[in-house]
């Protein structure tokens, strides 16, 4: 929900940054510009949720069926309201938007919310910020929400494609080659270990050792193998 | 660090999303446009950080005494290198940060970022987001991980790294020197590559090399390349 928006590309950046996010209904109150080629521009592949915009005369009217309002400003204020972070925030309003409507609210790029405008709005929530500067973007504090909701939402979803990861046999055997190899050119005094097995055991460790890549090592330490082979003939 | 960037607009609004929250060093790899008014207008009160942006006419240069590259991508890949969200990775990105340079790599509106871009960086970081609508403008791409870190700053305390990660130009020139070993030892074919160099690259990218480890691959291609010399001239 954005109040008495004045630029038009401000209007783009906060539709687009929503779809990204998977939010799609946009509200305006008294917008101080028109819906024009910038915000289209702006709005990139989110010109639906531009135009679908439902504009409203007052902030009661944009909030009539809405249970709870959270006020996104970057200033601390004076008034009792709850104030929280968006991550504080952005569960409970997750799980209350999956049976009521709730809004995001936020002020003109001038002059903010009104201490009139907060007061309708049950939460606060105060972006951390550079405290030398916290003079965030509209289209870009509508991203940052947006982008909490989301992650809120998904924390756990996103994990890399399964890979099979080389079982415990597979990768002591190539270790073991790989110590062999280490001898056979030199590099690896048994009677004079330091710390160089385990320091690669722990690299491996580090790495994750996958299925395919048990085949490219050992690959590697054969060709190595052929090497002092015909080192050793020669 | 932002790649050829096109669109002025996006080089003030990363300035001004990334002072918002409290990051300062910016650098530009082949910005394929102006800082000009549009830009020092959407920087708004981070002209600053847009002025003292680095130019560098490659991304190796850009990162050379990076030692955590974490490269932004909406896209899934498929060979991918170790990838987090921005939840995930903040924290450790923090506690690395208090030590040795990190850096956020973003690629280019209309391209993103190459496969061979990709592979330079240590980590990818893929936002969560609408599966119908992932276009996640570059300003507001910045300003989401710009707020991921500031919001996780608390959490960072943990993080903090027991080892010296190795800075990237010491693990391109490994890396090199790895290519150019399998190859001497006929196991890697220049003109027939398949995919052993990229799996190769995501193993050290998985392990996280760090700046002992360094010096111990180098050992081991050395020991290598003293076999391929005593086996040719035998």
């Amino acid at each position: 929900m954005l109040l008495e928006t004045s630029h038009p590309g401000n209007l783009g950046a906060a539709a687009r940054a929503m779809k990204v996010m998977g939010l799609f209904d946009l509200a305006l109150v008294n917008p101080r510009c028109e819906i024009d080629d910038e915000a289209r521009a702006r709005a990139s592949g989110a010109v639906d949720v531009l135009e679908n915009a439902t504009i409203h005369a007052s902030l009661d009217e944009a909030l009539a069926d809405v249970v709870l309002a959270a006020a996104c400003t970057a200033r601390r204020r004076g008034l009792p309201h709850p104030a929280y972070t968006p991550r504080q925030a952005a569960p409970k309003l997750l799980g209350i938007a999956q049976k009521q409507p709730v809004a995001l609210v936020f002020g003109s790029e001038t002059y903010g919310l009104s201490n009139e405008q907060l007061m309708k709005c049950r939460w606060l929530l105060n972006v951390p910020s550079n405290p030398d500067y916290s003079s965030l973007n509209l289209g870009a504090a509508v991203q940052v929400l947006a982008y909490e909701l989301r992650s809120s939402l998904d924390d756990s979803a996103l994990a890399l494609p399964e890979f099979e990861l080389a079982p415990h046999e597979a990768e002591q055997a190539l270790l073991a080659e790989l110590e062999k190899t280490l001898i056979q050119i030199g590099f690896h005094n048994p009677d004079n270990p330091k710390r160089l097995l385990p320091r690669l055991r722990r690299f491996f460790a580090k790495a994750g050792l996958e299925k395919d890549e048990v085949a490219i090592w050992r690959g590697v330490l054969s060709a190595v193998q052929e090497q002092v082979r015909r080192s050793g003939l020669g």
